[in-house]
């Protein structure tokens, strides 16, 4: 591409002329109104408006309309087109603002008239970009460096009930995996600083445990605490982090947002553990909103280390296949210079039951799993779960199917049989 | 409602038992996981679970599912079930946390297996939230007093071409404005920082313009100057509106995120003009995602003072219904302490068309209008644009047809003729 212009791809549905609609969306967003304007001289236009720059008709057969639109005669079964429409801008409209990247790439066009679906596909961004943003600051070699795991997938759990416990429970059930040896613990997305749970009391007693383990086997367990707060709170809390010695920090994405997420990067002084909660309604309609590939690159640049993927035979709606090629995006390079990749979060009802099929989808141990119940709800106990993962991804990287290791594994085969 | 508990409506679709999911949905969004875990005891439950408060069987009629789920076996026209479900969840899990509040209300629930619809249709939140909380600062009458509009709507308009215009052309298309007697100027959301037109430049032609303007007439056009970008530079541009005597700014919500916004709000000296755009991939589908009327009442709290939502007529795939439903909602109390009541802000276009129907639908004449073609393209130039949509709301206002009106008062007998 070339390098001063960004670029889009979308999945378009219309029930008019396809390149009309592209036309249409370009003038959107850019130079064009809904009526023709004196100051839209043909030299602004040449110097400023958006560009349709690939235009493939995907669908010549008659489907019926995706999305209503309130001032069209749509009948379901109306002929409709798919087509994939790449749209281009010239940098300098918007300088290497990623705010302003979303308003123009992800603005007003998803509800143009004759638009019955629209779907961003993927976006390419000039250098520019890069220098102007962070990127995760960790990434892969910091989180492994940090968590003392230098090879395999970072073995993980989130706290469970996520609600509900206090503190010093927290901390006990820490202590319990600590034990057992996991590498990596995070809070659910639902406990940040609640007055039943405390942010600075979880954090002073669950550090205490982590810390005194640490002292005790030399291995420090990554524990990704849930800041997502107003700005002050976070910095407070990431403070509080650091003079615990705590080794990382998570925050909600689309809680947070994205101006939240490039500050609280510039100032964070650990990994961010970016947690996707909200993803549904962004992405569930295949003909609307975002495609992963699209998104996790402006949270990539923006700082995030770690991104959520959901995982394999995972307890929502999404397709293995849209999972796995969401994790292999997170570890696919986007600038030359600057890969900013990020480490995968498989999760939602993971158990050891799905690291082969992780590891051939995958192609990489550049992971973390984290498994709640499939750990908690073990038959033998929370130590028999974190052992269980780890044997089957001792078994999955040694290439031993899981039912052989099984055998003479106990922790690994009653986790197949919890979970059959 | 309880003073002490969240409330959130909605929308839901499934194959499966709405009670069923229900009790899913109130599981995922707090103690529960996809097994039974051992600490989730009764007491525990008791104590923090979310309850499903409400839930109604809206059709009990065969339709086909909204959504795709890669796990479930749908075939199109296969029995599905809509519920009106309302749950409910205790402060003290949360805190009076808008970020939290967003991963508790529309986190992962989405995109759970069973569901092939759920749309957010109304939150209610505790009076802790409105303590915790800026709200809007200037709202409706810091608005008017501002912008010296006691009664009547604000006239706006958008600077168009949306962009390529540079500093110096956009002060001289302003002063044409002023002198037409327009009351509100606002950036398009595709300009705040570019190469091609640098903000701090186009603050100080804009306002230098509006400043003069104002000491020989009186009357100070409000600007809103769009400064969406990263943390820092937002201060600093709004720093620099205040050197200059700017009125408003403006800022893309869904660029901005809500950390970003508050923030915004906290350390705002002036009006915040919250733009949608994006606003399609959050609720285009009417199964899927936010609807305005609970999603408005977060950046209202958050400090909001002028809210989108579209307009009649609209050239996007919204009803007119919506729209006034929309408005209508940014005019409820939200607090009986605190109503943070904003003014809604019609666009897209707008032309002097829409006033009668506007009028009747909103019931108020507390609204911020823009037009930006529909002013710029008016067949007698800039100021006849103007002079005619200040024409069609005396006429709404004073309870004169359009056309009865318009027969002596030729910029509105034109603006009728472009738009008819």
């Amino acid at each position: 591409m070339p390098t001063n212009r960004i670029e889009a791809d979308y999945l378009l549905e219309t029930p008019a002329d396809p390149r009309r609609v592209a036309d249409l969306m370009a003038g959107e967003q850019s130079s064009g109104t809904f009526v023709a304007i004196p100051g839209e001289t043909p030299e602004l236009k040449a110097r400023v408006a958006a560009q349709v720059i690939r235009l493939e008709i995907l669908d010549e057969t008659a489907i019926s309309p995706s999305l209503p639109s309130a001032h069209l005669n749509l009948t379901p079964g109306a002929p409709v087109l798919r087509a994939k429409v790449t749209l281009s801008w010239p940098l300098d409209t918007l300088g290497p603002s990623l705010p302003n990247l979303l308003a123009t790439v992800a603005g007003n066009l998803f509800e143009l008239k004759p638009v019955t679906g629209l779907r961003l596909l993927d976006i390419r961004l000039p250098d520019e970009f890069a220098a102007a943003y962070p990127g995760p600051r960790f990434g892969i070699a910091g989180t492994r460096q940090l968590a003392g795991v230098p090879r395999r997938p970072l073995i993980g759990t989130i706290i469970k009930p996520s609600v509900g416990l206090g503190p010093r429970e927290t901390a006990e059930l820490v202590s319990d995996l600590c034990r057992a040896g996991i590498d990596f613990i995070k809070d659910d997305e639902l406990q940040s600083d609640g007055p039943a749970c405390p942010f600075d009391q979880r954090v002073e007693e669950v550090m205490r445990v982590i810390n005194d383990h640490s002292q005790r086997s030399g291995k420090k367990v990554m524990y990704a605490f849930n800041l997502t707060g107003d700005l002050d709170q976070m910095r407070r809390r990431h403070d509080t982090l650091l003079k615990h010695g705590a080794t990382c920090l998570m925050a909600s994405i689309n809680s947070v947002g994205l101006v939240g997420m490039v500050e609280l990067a510039r100032f964070s002084q650990l990994p961010i553990h970016a947690h996707r909660n909200g993803w549904g309604y962004l992405s569930r309609h295949p003909l609307l909103g975002w495609s992963y590939i699209a998104w996790q690159k402006i949270w990539r640049l923006a700082g995030a280390d770690h991104m959520h993927v959901n995982g394999i035979g995972n307890k929502f709606a999404e397709s293995d296949e849209s999972c796995i090629a969401s994790a292999r995006a997170c570890l696919t390079p986007m600038f030359a210079d600057k890969p900013c990749t990020v480490m995968p979060v498989f999760s939602s009802a993971q158990s050891a039951l799905q690291a082969p099929e992780t590891y051939r989808g995958l192609g990489s141990a550049d992971l973390i799993v984290t498994a709640g119940g499939g750990i908690m709800a073990h038959p033998l106990g929370v130590a028999a779960g974190v052992t269980a993962m780890q044997e089957a991804w001792e078994a999955t990287l040694t290439g031993i199917p899981l039912t052989e290791f099984a055998l003479n594994h106990p922790s690994l085969q009653h986790a197949l049989e919890m979970t059959a």
